[in-house]
């Protein structure tokens, strides 16, 4: 008889698609599975390969998450948020409003059990994730007019996403659902009066300053948004255990290179942005607390017949508190010190 | 002839050993090693091991890159400006006054060229690394009485690390040497003064508050210091190209997850040392400004003689201007208001 190879052949040909939520054209965030995909391939000469499907590829962006859940496709790269109309506890997994900021996100995520708590939950739809990318805090969006008041804000027709759509309805905005690529018009026509869409990078790709330069912060909806890497849950399951532990560990790896390319590329972009007539403006204290009210009322009313949701978001409340408790201290001085040496020219 | 199987092994057999300079009791930071030691073994089946070694098991912790470098070991876990006696650009890899936070420095290294230039640097020395861990912004220490004034600080004798030793001798502080089990009597006796160790976490396993209560931050000598995997250089090269390319994404993983470990431990570190008696304090705006100026003038002095020095703090200072300016927008903004909700009790 033929011996065997000594060692068994750890590496087995795996093909798996991975159907994204973004247009190419958004190389930080669409370039994150790409990022993904490279380090699983390379680590296993080339044996496990993701192939990176752009949204509208095979599914329309905003249905990655469910052709993963059906099996379509093995992998999804998107914002667990957009799927937040089946259920809102969906949107925990990404973003809330005035929920942590992308370190605080990830301290929960990685070491609070958040993970777990998401996929408790995702387990219920057929998938099973891991955070793969932030953004950071998001900027508040581009608006036609200034607003200062919570006066202001009433009728306005604003493009923003769907959880936080259902925060600033209270404040009397009228939400507006628009895909990105038709933003542009809809300001310009007067269609829409605001839209927001990422941050000084993504957002100086599409001009919006000249329909509507003013550039408010934060966006208080999305302080640290986690893009997630969704599996399938029985394909994950079927995988060797080693390409299991390579999916975590290139997760993230990549979760945390697409907020270092973000923080890399943001301040050249705010410039720029600033220098095409992008006029910043912070949204006031008045407008900020109206939205944080209005948000603890939509978090009593859902968790009050949610327990899915309930249950997550008691553990992002539990760590909040304690967070922004501690980040208070050394971080928030030492980068208040910095930030006067940079508006004192000093740095 | 036998035929060779279909397809070649591509997890060879490797055992390499690890020096950490850190003891096993600081879980967070010698145990970034044992993370990334994880990660590697199991995406390869186990045929990928990396030892980890605790400071003094094979060297002392403080000699662990030079393990590394003479080939004693291949690989050390350790903070590059342990060596900045040697040359002061050992520093620049890890953290030195007043430059960048952890996420700057993250960014900074994985998109803004700096993982190269260190490199570059590390490439003299028979090393390559990669980050492996960032404790964020950390504090300024442990102090027996308050301080005040820039005058309070003359004739202080400070257990403080090496280059920003060299900082605030300039303003009259007599830096002291003293490794991390020896702090505590030399608090008590009175034989120093002062003494920084890390962070909350790491800090409230010692027990200084009972000896020296007030509890300075920020500590601006780290804003954001980066903990490195080391590497053997020939050794590395020898790898296998899937190897690398693990070894750089379980490293990426694993810096990411030490930084993430203390953002979720920090915060009740914080709560129980001010129970158990630790005094906040903020240093002054006239001891920050006067040390950001004293670090200046040692930042003149080394550039002016030493090009490797030079080539990499100018690439720091010149993000750093950007940075800081971005951050003060959407983050700053965000932080601020969740910050004030904390103050107010709202959270």
């Amino acid at each position: 008889t033929l011996a065997a190879p000594a060692i068994a052949q750890s590496n087995p040909k795996v093909t798996w698609r991975l159907a994204s939520s973004f247009p190419k054209s958004l190389d930080t965030i669409y370039g994150g599975a790409e990022v993904f995909s490279k380090m699983v391939s390379e680590a296993t000469d080339g044996n496990f390969e993701v192939q990176v499907f752009a949204a509208g590829e095979i599914v329309p962006g905003l249905q990655a998450a469910d052709a993963a859940a059906s099996g379509t496709v093995e992998a999804a790269h998107t914002v667990s948020y957009y799927y937040w109309g089946k259920d809102p506890t969906w949107a925990l997994g990404a973003a809330v409003p005035f929920a942590l900021n992308a370190r605080g996100m990830n301290a929960w995520q990685y070491h609070g059990g958040g993970i777990d708590l998401f996929n408790e939950f995702l387990a219920t739809q057929g998938l099973i994730g891991f955070p793969g990318g932030n953004t950071g805090v998001q900027m508040g969006g581009w608006f036609r007019k200034e607003i200062n008041t919570v006066a202001d804000m009433k009728g306005l027709k604003m493009r923003i996403g769907g959880f936080a759509g259902k925060v600033v309805e209270k404040l009397g905005v009228v939400p507006q659902q628009i895909a990105g690529g038709d933003i542009y018009p809809a300001l310009e026509k007067g269609t829409i009066d605001a839209a927001e869409w990422v941050g000084p990078y993504d957002d100086a790709k599409l001009g919006f300053q000249k329909v509507a330069p003013f550039y408010y912060y934060p966006g208080w909806w999305e302080g640290g948004p986690t893009v997630h890497l969704l599996f399938n849950k029985a394909k994950f399951e079927e995988l060797p255990k080693n390409y299991q532990s390579l999916v975590r560990t290139a997760a993230q790896a990549e979760d945390a290179n697409m907020l270092q390319k973000y923080d890399y590329l943001n301040p050249a972009a705010i410039k720029q942005l600033v220098a095409n007539g992008a006029q910043l403006r912070p949204f006031s204290q008045e407008i900020l607390a109206a939205c944080f009210d209005a948000a603890n009322e939509v978090y009593a009313e859902i968790t009050a017949s949610n327990a899915n949701f309930k249950k997550i978001w008691d553990s992002i409340v539990a760590f909040r508190k304690e967070y922004y408790l501690n980040m208070q201290i050394a971080e928030y001085n030492y980068d208040t010190f910095m930030m006067v040496q940079q508006r004192g020219g000093k740095l």
